[in-house]
């Protein structure tokens, strides 16, 4: 290792400091620069929207160490030794002579950094679609902290009272909740047949009923057209009318920021951006590169996609670092896991949703399992919706979602490690998960819900998913839809075209149904509507369906 | 499969009625009998000390579907088909017959029951060890309903101020929040030198500081000789001296209930309790055991061990159920994980502890890493506290450790996961964990925690445990202890015997310090008392080491 190593990151936030800390650590002789193109290093860029709404307080948390030292260049140089460059962009890259070109901002002055290794760590950038008007005042898009204090200043000097955010990917959730929060109207403008594409439909339906439920506009298979507006934007125009607004938030998406090693000729990879190795080493190298910048590997599909995201930007920082200083360390790729708050749900996703795995030419059952996320008489539980995808010939889990009131982040990150361990769901049944009433029930969902997997495989029963029901309900076919839930909780809330037995009266009601009658059955969860199908398979019924996910999982409206 | 396949279940709570549910869902033309000693079934064992406490407001709901269904004796016939017998017990079991004898308490009616398959589910008992005065009033051990009615009207009625626990593990620590909340003086009474003996030393101690906190009285090391009092318990003797208390009870532990199984001549195992294959069959193939009679192995040292717990139970009893019914279904075995809530604490454990796994023959490296559970800028941040067991040779997460505030169900259930899965430090740090700032950090903490195994394994850095730098302070050795916090930080909290040089002021502060001196850093959480070593490395101090956990992870007293 060279003694005099010299480090150029190109980067100020995420994976180029995490780069830089661990290049330090690791060569304290190393002589570490970090090249940062704004004024701001290492925020938490993913704590924007909580900055805006005011859940976060004071910029100043969102660049602190957790004990509350601001992390700026005074930081970096007395604490760690590594040479912050800020308000300075690199302008060219020459990898004959290893060397960075940069332009200070404020004294306008340009020089050359040598380097031995250098990492990008640039970043993306938020699309704006070149729509009519897109350069109007207060049309917005969330990228940095100049961004975040940009809108909440919009916000309060104009008083805005309707908000339209383009876009209902993750930040565009998380904006519509801050927007929310302040007292604003707001409206989400979705061009696909849903929000959070990550998810399944069904399952960014129930996320579109409680937004909805909170009084949040979502508008579907809508496309922009043009804002209009002197000098402030005051409407939206689209494909499905308009709406009147003072503040628009553009989350379109991101595009990898690749200028500088594209015109430096480092390959880039089939999604736009910088194609890297498992060393996060781009085709020279001398150069790494890691973060929103670059493509990632899919564990379960062996792909390459864009994810960018902060959790996988500081991993690959760390590891890029590693390797930089001549441990060689392997970045093991991702599930493309996502999460996110949409008010008092927990949102969450990882590995192959089932249209993505059909996509792949995977043969998949899948699960619909609603269900209290701990011991249901504990006061503080609350209802978790579960999704699996299962592989019908290896029986691995290949995809898990989860939405709902209770604790959906756990789910998640036990399905994350299933995932990557490619755990079957006997696997996953047989894990030995922390059992106590504050925290889960007996069974935990994820286990239970891996075990209606298992009775899918072995084809014990049955099933319909409510996606099939509905379409029978529009068809007018003849079926019967039966509900075995009890009277109170029918009067409560109830689907349509319904008819009502309880479970506990089913064995004494045999006689009221035809024995060759389709049959579809349901409760809340659809376990009483498991029973009720086994109940009625035992006693000669032959065409007898239960609905996946009970009424709980309904994506379409309830009678209440 | 036999049409008419009489099914016997003896023992009606947990791992009973899980199986008798799957039979007559797997082979609705069983013959499924339900055979209970006491009169309540299906009820939520380890719902006690809630409902005790008043969190859990009816009995009721802990026998209750989650939609309110009280699972008695009718329910069982009406919606399930199966036949329940309570307050009958098994008496004898004759194996060439295939046939249990019964008696009903009621009726004092002695009767024959013919099985083809019989599933013994005959739970444990608590122990009462034969200590002089154990049979006074208001001694209590907390097994069933019953016991539960019998402590709350005790406690009503005698209006108990002072109440004496027997046994820091999860039943008596669960009991002491109970009690505490009720208005009671609570005092535990620990044979061992910790509580919680799945925990390691330096863990327990913290949970022990936690409920001392609280007001709880923790006494280890401390054997009860005797009770006295006239009728009611009055007083505890104990080999360090005596406490007055209105209510005992007692939790040191339960015992398989093997009589039947014993006295049929089934094998039992070397820790007492019944024991089975992987498929849950006893010694005699027609007789199936499952629950807390059973021994069960553990994944990780693959031996038999006895852990009653309502997870292992219900997981049992389902698998026993699906080979009664002729699928070939294994129970993969356990890690012995465990949680409980210590009042506003959560404390968890799954796989080997430290202890344990050296008695194993591991050679291990270990990690003590306390961070916030999600980003530390969002408001709802609470500490959790982690301790790491690492296979030195194969790098393989063995065990972890979480306590704290915060939400440490969801990193114990990514542990089991990855233990379950022989996972590697260097996989763990790999996972795509779901990352948003109400959820977890950036880099979550079992990521961090792995990290720093990472580093521990290549010697990036030399480290030293709280117990083995509270020793040097007791011998009076000659070292710096050196905190580089804040100076704030240090006044609100501190060690004793420390030199404060704050981390950002280290570098020009050299002088001070001896470069051949011992140093050993920390901070709060040993991150600053890293970079501090690696600063003092650096700068040519030969003998430095850092503290594991930091002053967070202390276990002992601290100066305020």
């Amino acid at each position: 290792m060279n003694k005099q190593m010299k480090v150029v990151i190109i980067g100020g936030v995420a994976a180029g400091p995490k780069a830089a800390s661990k290049v330090i650590r690791m060569c304290p002789e190393a002589d570490v620069t970090l090249i940062e193109k704004g004024e701001f290093l290492s925020y938490a860029g993913c704590g924007l929207p909580y900055y805006i709404s005011g859940v976060v307080k004071d910029q100043k948390e969102l660049m602190s160490t957790p004990v509350g030292t601001v992390r700026d260049s005074v930081f970096f140089q007395n604490v760690k030794n590594i040479h912050v460059c800020n308000y300075t962009e690199a302008v060219d890259i020459d990898r004959s002579k290893q060397e960075v070109t940069v332009k200070d901002w404020r004294t306008r002055e340009i020089r050359s950094i040598q380097y031995d290794k250098l990492l990008l760590a640039t970043g993306a950038t938020p699309l704006k679609p070149p729509v009519e008007g897109i350069k109007l005042n207060n049309i917005f898009t969330l990228h940095g902290v100049e961004d975040a204090e940009g809108i909440k200043s919009a916000f309060s000097e104009r008083k805005a009272r309707d908000v339209t955010i383009v876009g209902g990917g993750l930040i565009g959730i998380e904006m519509a909740e801050a927007f929310h929060k302040m007292g604003a109207r707001v409206t989400i403008i979705e061009a696909l047949p849903q929000i959070l594409s990550f998810l399944d439909w069904e399952i960014a339906q129930l996320v579109t009923k409680h937004l909805e439920s909170k009084g949040v506009k979502v508008k579907i298979n809508t496309k922009v057209t043009a804002f209009k507006g002197t000098g402030n934007v005051e409407k939206v125009l689209t494909d499905k009318g308009e709406n009147a607004c003072d503040i628009v938030i553009m989350a379109v998406g991101v595009r990898p920021n690749v200028t500088l090693a594209k015109n430096a000729g480092l390959y880039l990879g089939s999604e736009g951006g910088i194609k890297v190795n498992e060393y996060m080493q781009t085709s020279d190298p001398n150069i790494y590169a890691a973060g929103d910048c670059v493509e990632t590997m899919n564990r379960i599909t062996r792909k390459l996609c864009f994810m960018p995201l902060g959790s996988i930007a500081n991993k690959q920082g760390r590891i890029a670092a590693l390797n930089i200083c001549g441990q060689k360390e392997k970045f093991q790729g991702i599930l493309s896991t996502a999460i996110c708050k949409v008010f008092d749900f927990g949102v969450a996703a990882t590995g192959l949703s089932e249209r993505k795995a059909k996509e792949e030419g995977f043969q998949v059952i899948t699960v619909l399992s609603p269900a209290p996320d701990r011991a249901h008489f504990y006061p503080t539980a609350k209802p978790i919706m579960m999704k699996l995808i299962v592989d019908k010939i290896s029986n691995r889990l290949l995809g898990t979602q989860v939405v709902g009131f209770g604790d959906v982040a756990k789910r998640i990150d036990i399905a994350v490690t299933a995932i990557t361990a490619n755990m079957t769901v006997d696997d996953v049944s047989n894990l030995d998960l922390a059992y106590a009433p504050p925290y889960s029930a007996a069974m935990d969902n994820i286990i239970t819900a891996a075990n209606i997997a298992k009775n899918k495989l072995v084809r014990a029963y049955t099933s319909i998913t409510p996606m099939e029901v509905k379409e029978k309900i529009d068809n007018g076919d003849d079926f019967i839809f039966l509900d075995v839930r009890t009277q109170g909780e029918y009067d409560a809330m109830r689907l349509e075209n319904t008819t009502l037995i309880t479970l506990g009266k089913l064995r004494g009601s045999l006689s009221e149904l035809q024995k060759d009658a389709e049959i579809i059955t349901f409760c809340k969860i659809s376990l009483r509507g498991y029973e009720a199908a086994l109940i009625l398979q035992a006693n000669g019924f032959t065409n007898v369906k239960v609905m996946d996910g009970g009424i709980l999982m309904w994506p379409y409206k309830v009678i209440k």
